[in-house]
């Protein structure tokens, strides 16, 4: 069809009916189309350029804004292309992100949710939606082990934020008075998190106006797992200081080595010391879905905060990250500014449904619908089962290369979560003795593959150093598409790319 | 078609491209009826029913979550039953908020997002997104009047957490240290902001650690607007009491009244008392793409940042909201943490486009494209022409009820934005002297005829008391589908469910 008209064609206008119904369909021809492709092994899953290229403009594609509109044909052909110059992060051999993969309920799901177009903060305008982000979040409470999953929650816009909600609380829990006088009403309270805890901690410390070296961090084992004596150690350090411990951070799951600390043995110095213990199970919290794997997470029934993002390791779309409380009314009390214009108390309806004063935010998006509706379709066996795969393939990747030549691991034994960090040892730095100068050669290869195979559009995978380990892979696996053949895939194309290094 | 089956046919599943197409094609059946409806006069604004009735479950509709699957036929049927007891925000007589409407462009770009899938954080996994949102945030900036559109700026979850953003640079602004040191490495700190802007500035003094009571609150005229006078002997008092006053909210076009502060007076003070000016223009903002219109935030150049958000006034889906700021750098250096898993310094792009580092978030949801994509097929021109369309229903609606029997305004005078508050007065309250009885009986109208408003699912509106005056109705106009008729629609609709009262 034709659309070189424009858009006044489109409803609202008058007899644009027709005209929207197949503006849109168009545009889901092009969505299918990219679906499709997705799945597919033979694309590729990524097509690089440079930033300066793609802000120079590619053939029929200028990203800038003008006065004057463009076409419908132009707006489609801006939609093609948009796609076409990004990243296929549910294709199978995508492995850089925690969060992979394209679930199809999902996002049919998140096109419902756009459609709906609606707000979070009151039941008033989104009833459906606000019912089931409370059933969805006592659900999650029971499997946390919360007595009839009693307690309170809130979906947030993502891990870092539910973080920080975590810290926020457990400040007003210890002392209300901040929230109206200032942190000048508290004594210097210090916080405790790992050394290998994901980056949002610290954030949370200096946004909320504690200070980052008021985050006090734990060593932790040879795995990344936070020695509990350490902790103890420190808050003793800390109190005779003249500080005050008020929250501890346990991660399940921590980002680069999907470590899970020990939390019933930081539980019990919690409530030794009477301190906040949040679990950060942003990345590992999906475990809990698992009658195998849940016992990495024993213990957290005693946390009195959860994070736990279902759009990591669940496979939801993007964004989906839930705060769980284990006392209740605390998030209300931290936050309500009780605003007259959208909290009215005279409603004809029961307004303990309006939970918008609950947030940080005021608008919120719906992030529960498309969660909702993979819960639905899957079940709770279904996410268990997904789970229960993701694991197994990273032992399979475990075991494929662990005495195998020209890999070493990062840490010894099996992973824990589905991180599996290696380095890999090109040829010519084999026989280099340790020392300096490998070192600092072995630094580079892996910039050096990943480079490669995003220009070769192949594959990706994540690198980082940590501490003082150079640069190594981190693969993980989130994505319900990857295959055993993806996983050989990936090692067949390091060492194709890495070989001649 | 038959979907008996279960999801484990849709792709990944082997030969599950056919199935996978038929799924979501239902599922655009589904959601384009929805759409067609939604323009459609004829059907309701919303199907109310209380939280219980729903939660007991409608027929063939159940919110509760199961351990085993549903079929694809009941994912459907729960996709349609969500969007039958939800609310029409893109209905033509819905105008309960500030951000309504249903662009037909907005809603294909947010498809198109769900289907990307990505994260804003690295231009490594979003390279055409993060592009989009530095030219778009750019434009914004010329908008606002900034040097050839020089400094920074963020897409945000909502202006509540952009207006929370602007707290944050002030602090960082005057004292850096506060980022390592906590709030204890400054003295006492004091912001100002109107007793009519919104609640989230509030907010942001309760979560960054400020306390509430150190957020002074100005008078304003009887249109809402800040006395600039009284800011300036607020400062002189603070200051003469030894607090440091760091920041100065305005308000262009506050929640209720639509109120746009006089930003140049403001912006006078600020200078004189080195005080960080913030202009929170998420409702006002989008005035500014009008040339008749936005002289109402003359000065606003002056603002060392900007809260706007485009899914207001601008009709863009939920969420997109910006935080500008007028100092390059500012952002980074308050917020960065350098998390070496994600910002590797030794990537083969350039990293300055990784611009992650600079959010109090980790994961970022993608709210540009949506933005981008209406820009790009409205035109700078198209946002002005909705602009200006809306302020003249708005007008037209003042000019209707201003003497019309029955009514009367909150605040004399033109609307300065589509904001129009006033109270209707029932027959029987008419003949009443002024007086605390009729006051107390006036103040229950409101709810009363919204209640019915949305049992009968007509028409919705906002309504609120504001300090010393009882419930009045908010009316706004943001949605380009509202016509004069809709305008009269809601006047006569509250005539016949208030006439009895």
């Amino acid at each position: 069809m034709n659309f070189q008209h424009h858009l006044s064609n489109l409803l609202p206008a008058k007899n644009g009916e027709e005209y929207t119904m197949q503006f849109l369909l168009e545009v889901v021809d092009i969505l299918t189309n990219y679906v499709r492709k997705t799945f597919d092994r033979s694309t590729k899953v990524l097509d690089f350029h440079h930033p300066h290229q793609l802000l120079e403009g590619m053939e029929g594609f200028s990203l800038e804004l003008c006065d004057q509109p463009e076409s419908l044909e132009q707006i489609l052909v801006d939609c093609r292309d948009t796609l076409k110059y990004g990243v296929r992060t549910g294709h199978p051999r995508f492995f850089n992100q925690l969060s992979s993969g394209l679930d199809i309920i999902g996002l049919a799901g998140e096109w419902l949710t756009s459609t709906a177009n609606t707000n979070m903060f009151t039941y008033e305008i989104a009833p459906v939606f606000v019912l089931m982000e409370q059933l969805t979040l006592k659900k999650m409470r029971e499997i946390i082990g919360w007595p009839n999953g009693e307690g309170d929650g809130i979906f947030s816009p993502g891990g870092a934020i539910s973080n920080m909600y975590s810290v926020m609380v457990a400040r007003y829990k210890h002392y209300p008075e901040v929230k109206i006088k200032g942190m000048a009403a508290a004594p210097r309270l210090v916080l405790f998190t790992s050394e290998h805890s994901h980056y949002s901690i610290k954030k949370a410390s200096a946004v909320l106006g504690f200070g980052t070296e008021n985050l006090i961090l734990l060593k932790t084992d040879e795995r990344g797992r936070v020695i509990p004596a350490d902790l103890e150690a420190k808050v003793i350090d800390a109190k005779q200081k003249g500080f005050v411990p008020v929250f501890v951070n346990a991660t399940a799951g921590s980002t680069v080595y999907g470590a899970f600390d020990p939390i019933n043995e930081i539980a019990d110095i919690c409530e030794k010391y009477n301190i906040w213990l949040h679990v950060d199970g942003a990345w590992g919290g999906g475990l809990l879905m698992s009658r195998k794997h849940r016992h990495k997470l024993n213990g957290v029934e005693r946390a009195n905060s959860v994070t736990w993002n279902p759009h990591k390791m669940m496979g939801v779309p993007l964004q989906c990250s839930a705060i769980l409380v284990r006392e209740k009314g605390l998030l209300q009390g931290c936050n309500s500014m009780c605003a007259g214009y959208l909290f009215q108390p005279d409603k004809q309806y029961d307004v303990t449904y309006d939970t918008g004063d609950k947030a940080i935010q005021c608008g919120r998006h719906v992030d529960i619908f498309k969660f909702w509706l993979m819960w639905k379709s899957k079940g709770t066996i279904g996410f268990e089962k997904h789970i229960d795969r993701c694991l197994e393939l990273s032992e399979y990747l475990y075991h494929k290369i662990k005495n195998r030549e020209g890999y070493e691991m990062v840490f010894q034994g099996e992973p824990q979560h589905t991180n599996v960090c290696f380095w890999y040892i090109p040829p010519s730095l084999r026989l280099l003795p340790d020392g300096e100068e490998k070192r600092q050669r072995l630094h580079k290869v892996a910039p050096k593959i990943k480079a490669m195979m995003m220009e070769c559009g192949t594959t990706m995978v994540g690198y980082q150093p940590q501490g003082d380990k150079v640069n190594f892979f981190r693969m993980v696996v989130s994505n319900p598409a990857v295959t055993r053949s993806d996983i050989d895939f990936l090692i067949d194309e390091i060492e194709r790319l890495g070989q001649d290094l």
